[in-house]
């Protein structure tokens, strides 16, 4: 905390400076003109926004803003020394870090709801406001409006957590529950998904994991205090899924969701990975469907605690922005900025996903002869995997469809037991291997 | 703010005095003892547990503690100028609030997990602590180690909520669970649950809906900024349910769940109750079993939240607990105390239970005879409520049961309709009148 943080607020009114008016941009400006007596009168203090930093000034947006507060020059955010909290809503890592430096360096808070950006420089990001005692703060970049960084920092900051599990993109979740409920295969939903909205014209982030995965690494981060390197998380997205696997699960009493998953396991370590999953018809998460998001924190004393809510969009996002300027208010009327800093205090190790143990769920194609069950089984049991439940069904043309839940076996074991039975000729195809949570 | 509380920190450590070391304290010095290294460096600043009141030094306890540490005189904590944080946990109101004024008075920060205290008394409380400059909260009030007050005081404190619904009494959520899934009365059930510690000796606070009272009239406080006067609070609890009531419910595709509601109607005001209420199968709520709280908060702009998780129990609670010191304890690093502090800016009127327009469900014995069903539905059409579906069966001895669903009707009317209802030869009884949630 330096000297200067601690000074008494002696301005007239909070000065916000916006970067970015799309979807989270609009959202806040929103609520904040929509709910300013009430959000006034909670923190105590007055607040205006000064200036929008946007790339086109002309475009239509879906929020009225007075035109003289737009710029295009993000440096006159950054650099006017009257302009107390920046929000930096562009999104990506470039040039949404250096703006967020620069004001840091600059002595302003910041509020961001820019998982790529936090999941891939937050640390650098971290140091610098604590340093500088200044806030940092991210709620609306994991999960939307749903409260869930600032109740792990705070309400649930006793607890040892010994995981966090989510459906924390809601793009990948619409898509799985709509193959789920109308039985279509994963393009087909994608077009859809794209004319409605809710997936981008290029949606490789949402589909391929990668959303998840800033997303995961950010909560990993809070709750093992621990920088999480997001290299080493294991990303799996959702493309390989065909309407053939969601039907498979539902009979054996699973959906499949793609879930982040962090996990403290032995030895100073976690695990942290995304990727499709089968979760259990009874699990907490199980009933998270459409656009909805969800996040289960495993407590030792606590227990289990989920957050559900939608994860995204103008409206979600914006009410966890604003939260966020509510706080950072707050902590400047009261000369204590930088109140909650990062709390990385470890550099735990990443379990490989080879090593990771769980139950798999595994779909093949074989010939419909006898012995061909027994002998993928052998291999099964040659790799020391043991089988949960399997299901035979015979298709067409001489061909079965085989699907096996295995008990608790690594990452590594399925792996040589995959390459051994792609080698018997009566086997086709290993048309799916997923992971399997209980 | 005070002057004073703007001072530094420059004590070495925060020393903390427990009044109480039943179910909750024992689970707040457990986790604190436990988790202390981790905790401290969150906060950073070591914490010390200096004493701890208990009515009766000789009992066995939960938790191991050096008997040095015990007291039977709370005042040995209230009066000591070395303790900075009390944690009041003993409940009920009398002597807690005393202490907790004293506690206030002599300037100490005060955390406290005292739903009855909050619910009747937090008003004087919580002038005190402002007048102070004292930190006062209450996480651990509402649903156990379900962060909710912290979050929409906080993150979600920029929408305008307009409704918070909750399964907030583990005890009664149990016995229709029980109920529910085993097909058995409320009296077989409840004493099982007595067995189990489920339910207290004497379960009067739960199973009448008191305990649900005091917890949605703080929730309700901060959705709408407002005192509420927990006498204005309408209550039934669940003694009266019936098996056959579970068995109808979801016959129609509802189940039957103690709801705590809060909800913003026109003119300034809002309807706060709480009663045994049907929810759609599909609702966010209904698949809370078990001892299992959970609280959804509609906001304007986010949209349905929904937190779920262990609703009380030494751990959970005392997580909350810990949670509020470890804040607490932020804000006096930091001198800030009283930074967030009561928003009650305003006193909503509370619409009269007979105002409240909702769908309802009326179960009633009749003689099974011709005429009977169109007799008392046009009673119900005289008093314009206009039903949504019927069910009739036929059970014994000349009799029927006919189970109806309304439309959205005040309560006034169906009162009305039911008084003529019951002057109907052919009506043997009206079995129950329960409302229904959309």
């Amino acid at each position: 905390m330096s000297g200067e943080a601690a000074k008494r607020w002696n301005k007239e009114r909070v000065e916000i400076g916006i970067l970015g008016l799309g979807v989270v941009g609009s959202g806040t400006v929103q609520l904040l003109e929509q709910n300013r007596q009430e959000i006034e009168r909670k923190i105590g203090m007055p607040i205006h926004i000064k200036r929008i930093a946007v790339r086109n000034l002309h475009k239509p947006r879906a929020v009225t803003v007075d035109r003289s507060l737009l710029t295009t020059n993000a440096y006159e955010i950054l650099d006017d020394p009257d302009i107390d909290i920046v929000c930096e809503l562009i999104g990506g890592v470039d040039p949404a870090k250096d703006f967020v430096l620069r004001a840091l360096q600059n002595r302003k808070q910041v509020v961001t709801a820019n998982k790529e950006m936090i999941a891939k420089e937050g640390q650098v990001l971290m140091e610098e406001a604590s340093r500088q005692g200044l806030d940092f703060q991210f709620e609306g970049s994991v999960a939307g409006g749903i409260p869930i960084i600032q109740p792990m920092k705070n309400a649930l900051a006793g607890n040892r957590v010994t995981e966090v599990m989510g459906i924390i993109n809601g793009t990948t979740n619409y898509i799985l529950t709509k193959m789920s409920q109308e039985h279509i295969d994963f393009q087909e939903v994608l077009r859809e998904a794209q004319a409605h909205g809710y997936a981008e014209v290029d949606p490789t982030s949402d589909i391929e994991g990668f959303d998840a995965q800033y997303k995961i690494a950010i909560l990993a981060s809070i709750a093992f205090t621990s920088r999480v390197s997001i290299q080493d998380i294991h990303v799996e997205g959702i493309t390989k899924i065909e309407a053939a696997d969601i039907e498979s699960a539902r009979d054996l009493g699973y959906v499949i969701k793609l879930v982040g998953i962090a996990r403290r396991v032995e030895g100073d370590r976690m695990q942290v990975r995304v990727h499709p999953t089968l979760l259990p018809q009874t699990h907490p998460l199980a009933s998270t469907n459409g656009v909805y998001n969800a996040v289960l924190v495993r407590g030792e004393t606590v227990g289990d605690v989920m957050f559900y809510g939608r994860g995204a969009g103008s409206g979600p996002t914006g009410s966890a922005v604003v939260g966020d300027i509510m706080d950072t208010c707050r902590n400047l009327r009261c000369g204590t900025t930088g109140r909650v800093s990062c709390t990385c205090f470890e550099h735990k190790t990443m379990q490989p996903i080879d090593e990771v143990e769980t139950r798999h769920y595994l779909r093949m194609t074989v010939q419909d002869k006898p012995k061909v069950l027994a002998s993928i089984a052998t291999v099964l049991g040659n790799n020391d995997i043991s089988i949960e439940s399997v299901v035979q069904k015979a298709t067409h043309s001489g061909l079965a469809e085989i699907v096996w839940v295995t008990h608790e076996a690594t990452g590594r074991q399925v792996k040589h037991a995959l390459e051994e039975i792609k080698r018997l000729t009566v086997v086709l195809n290993v048309a799916s291997w997923l992971r399997v949570e209980a």
